[in-house]
């Protein structure tokens, strides 16, 4: 672990895989990640938890059941728990995550993609 | 609450003093804040919480007592529960920082600045 600044750029030159999400620190019972998007991800929802998101660069679109939000750099929604949410990516995007440790990130442990620490 | 995306730039533009945390939206049992800094904060501690700092333009230095972390725009830092810290910025710096709902920004109740919601 590093006890230092963490360049959230440099974190991201890293890797290129989409919808991988990387652990670049940890805030209390939470990881703090960075991941790249691109497409459209699975609708899912978290029961226990809230889900939080600000774009890094690019835009992405959170679809939800009954209107789309739409972040652009510098922009962020936190889905509440329980709400059905889709993210999609239009063109790639680089977004900071916020879940707690061992939250699977399709909100089902079956289909989670696992969260690598870089 | 707006239940929409959230901006940083446009939140920061409507106020103007400094280390006067301004809560824009709230994950879990935390609020979600920007603030404006100029000037050396004081010592302190949370000793029940990490302290989350991302930097969103200007430079801020957090003083720790064996050295100093020095974050840049798109830099992050979350200093450790109960690690004393003491922020400081020579230049007005512009921040997101992540805190439990309730908690004094400066560890302790008799001395904290209230967090006002915009």
């Amino acid at each position: 672990m590093t006890s230092d600044a963490v360049n959230l750029t440099q974190k991201l030159s890293t890797f290129s895989e989409h919808w991988s999400p990387k652990i670049i620190s940890r805030f209390n019972d939470c990881d703090v990640m960075v991941v790249k998007a691109h497409g459209a991800f699975n609708w899912h929802k978290h029961d226990e938890t809230d889900d939080f998101f600000l774009v890094l660069s690019g835009t992405l679109r959170i679809e939800l059941r009954d209107r789309d939000v739409v972040l652009g750099p510098g922009e962020l929604f936190v889905v509440p728990k329980g709400v059905e949410h889709r993210p999609v990516a239009d063109e790639e995007v680089h977004l900071l995550l916020i879940e707690p440790i061992g939250e699977p990130n399709t909100g089902d442990a079956a289909t989670a993609v696992s969260k690598t620490k870089i």
